[in-house]
């Protein structure tokens, strides 16, 4: 099995881009990912996408950006795990180089969110929830995630102010990522005066839908090592999954796809926990940053939300997350997530972070869930 | 890089399953491939469905299906790339497998057409083409074939009748396949009285968009060899880009993504056109069959129907097709066809193919295309 580095890095702004289509998006990030790399073009290209079909009417969006980014009848086609989606391009670029198939691999994460609105982008982006279990009776991401952070507080007895520093270290990160949607700062205290999404979930909890692409140039380790000063190798590659419903989990509050998908990676890349410099988990909501932690084996269960309380998360803490503003602040282009978290995670291994960067980073860890955690696909980069 | 085997398979019949959801259909094909490799259970699975969100509002199948057929928490997700999305799932099971990450991957291809119908299916049918060029104008799949049958008939000279044979091969073919939809004949002639679908497509030269799912199981072919009397190995995998749009193809009737993944396949295979022994192919309508036959190879530009008209794509012939009666009578389960392909070829090569046989089948090649031929996926198979 051949070693996988990281040689080129691409991602335009997150947030709504009204003139700008997917194509549109994905090649700017394949630009300035070829860019980086210093290539003219690559073998292959897998493209992270959750709701094309459903957002934009468009699928088969691998022969689209192969084509209209100049790619020239590459191999091309899509990989889909719901809000995974980017994890899952991930790994099959992944898995392409390190068969020995394919010599250098594009993935690319994209999304056009604002391309439905209201309602009609509710709908669509119920598409990953379970149709005949969930979406047909009225349940949202949002809503199912409520259940969980309910069950979490009544369980643990802890209240919402148990959950606000997980926004406020995102909104502090995001705020000095000229990247990110939302650069505002998140005060103490206010959080738990946001208007309710579903309720416990607030404003303030919720990360938000966005446009954007993110894309990450993959090659050899050996032959990395002669086209850039610092390739960022992927020691581990792993992916899992649980449940597709939350009624069907013996432990609502035990996220057992990302356990089994952190306890794969941590085997292949023969690390642990306490070697893990910096995490870009899954905010999509705080119960989900808290759950994460907690199953990843950072915090025993009950315990997560004391991290972010603590201050252990920020950029200089034990265990920093979200360092770029996370899902929160940096925004969520669903099926671009996954890339974006390789993006930031390169740049905080090379040393590139600016103002975001985390002292001495060596090892980063970064993970992409479907639905609440049916999917998790985790992957660990090191310089 | 391992080598690759195909040690199990499954299909349910292929038809319109009112009574079955996307689930049930998956779990079917799943069981079926595990009883006949005689394994419990696999490490990973991967799912080619192409319309999933826009017929059925179900994303995230992988997952999905891992929980409903009882795999436990298993590495999953969807490959797509339009109607080519078997042919993308069947090459990431490959990679999977022969780059050392996975030791046993179930590929699965599903689709549920008739969760929706009429009008409904044909937008929600529509979003594998190029949605701001060619959708939003009211195109559709069986209309820009007719461009393109229409050309090709000005071009080369040759009428209506030139291609009803490929139409008679199927339904002769898959009048004896019992898992196929349609196992009427078409008697001579008639093809040239069916009513029009889209001018000069017409009824019999379409085919049927159907339910249904396809398994097969992989692992390196080392293991395989203690697995199964008769593993079929994977000899070939290939897949290559085209334009998304007809529009900016500089020569409409070379189907570059086809010739392009033929290419690489027999330069991996290290075989040629004559090494072939069956061809199955995307013949979602005739002229894609003569244009395919053209670009792979096996006949000159122009002269592809003649392949038919002369008879030797019969099971008998010089380069069988469709031997399981192919898109047009077995069925498109588009998703899942990749995969039926896949199944269908391990039935020649094993000798299993009663009825359908083809004499000394030992290499197999077969193709999804997404669009028309925007996306080629080619895979040759050998015992």
């Amino acid at each position: 099995m051949r070693k996988v580095a990281i040689v080129g890095i691409g991602q335009t702004p997150v947030g709504e881009h009204w003139d700008a289509s997917i194509r549109m998006l994905a090649a700017d990030a394949v630009q300035a990912a070829l860019d980086d790399a210093q290539v003219k073009t690559v073998d292959a290209l897998y493209v992270g996408n959750a709701y094309g079909a459903s957002f934009s009417s468009q699928s088969q969006i691998g022969a689209l950006v192969a084509d209209y980014a100049g790619l020239g009848g590459i191999e091309a086609f899509t990989c889909e795990a719901g809000d995974a989606s980017g994890g899952a391009a991930l790994r099959t670029g992944y898995l392409a180089v390190a068969s020995g198939a394919v010599e250098t691999a594009l993935v690319i994460g994209v999304e056009k969110s604002s391309d439905t609105v209201s309602t009609a982008h509710v709908r669509a982006r119920n598409v990953s929830l379970d149709a005949d279990f969930e979406a047909v009776h009225g349940a949202t991401l949002p809503a199912l995630a409520a259940l969980l952070m309910r069950r979490y507080m009544h369980e643990y007895g802890v209240d919402l102010s148990a959950f606000e520093n997980f926004s406020i270290n995102a909104h502090a990160n995001g705020g000095k990522n000229a990247k990110a949607m939302y650069r505002n700062q998140i005060k103490p205290g206010a959080f738990a005066r946001a208007p309710m999404v579903s309720d416990p979930i607030n404003l303030f909890d919720s990360a938000p839908d966005a446009d954007g692409a993110a894309a990450v140039i993959l090659t050899t380790a050996e032959r990395a090592a002669d086209l850039v000063p610092t390739p960022v190798e992927i020691i581990a590659s792993a992916a899992a999954t649980d449940t597709m419903t939350l009624h069907e989990r013996s432990n609502l509050l035990h996220l057992r796809a990302v356990a089994s998908s952190v306890a794969k990676a941590y085997q292949q890349a023969g690390v642990a926990n306490g070697d893990i410099d910096l995490f870009e988990l899954h905010d999509a909501f705080t119960i989900v940053s808290a759950l994460t932690l907690e199953a990843a084996g950072f915090a025993t269960p009950g315990e997560g939300w004391r991290l972010a309380k603590d201050g252990q998360i920020g950029l200089t803490g034990a265990l920093p997350i979200s360092t770029f503003g996370g899902l929160k602040s940096r925004g969520n282009p669903v099926g671009a997530t996954g890339i974006y978290q390789a993006v930031e995670a390169v740049l905080q291994l090379r040393g590139a972070a600016g103002a975001n960067q985390v002292a001495n980073a060596r090892i980063a860890m970064i993970q992409s869930l479907g639905g609440l955690a049916s999917t998790a696909i985790t992957h660990i980069l090191s310089v």
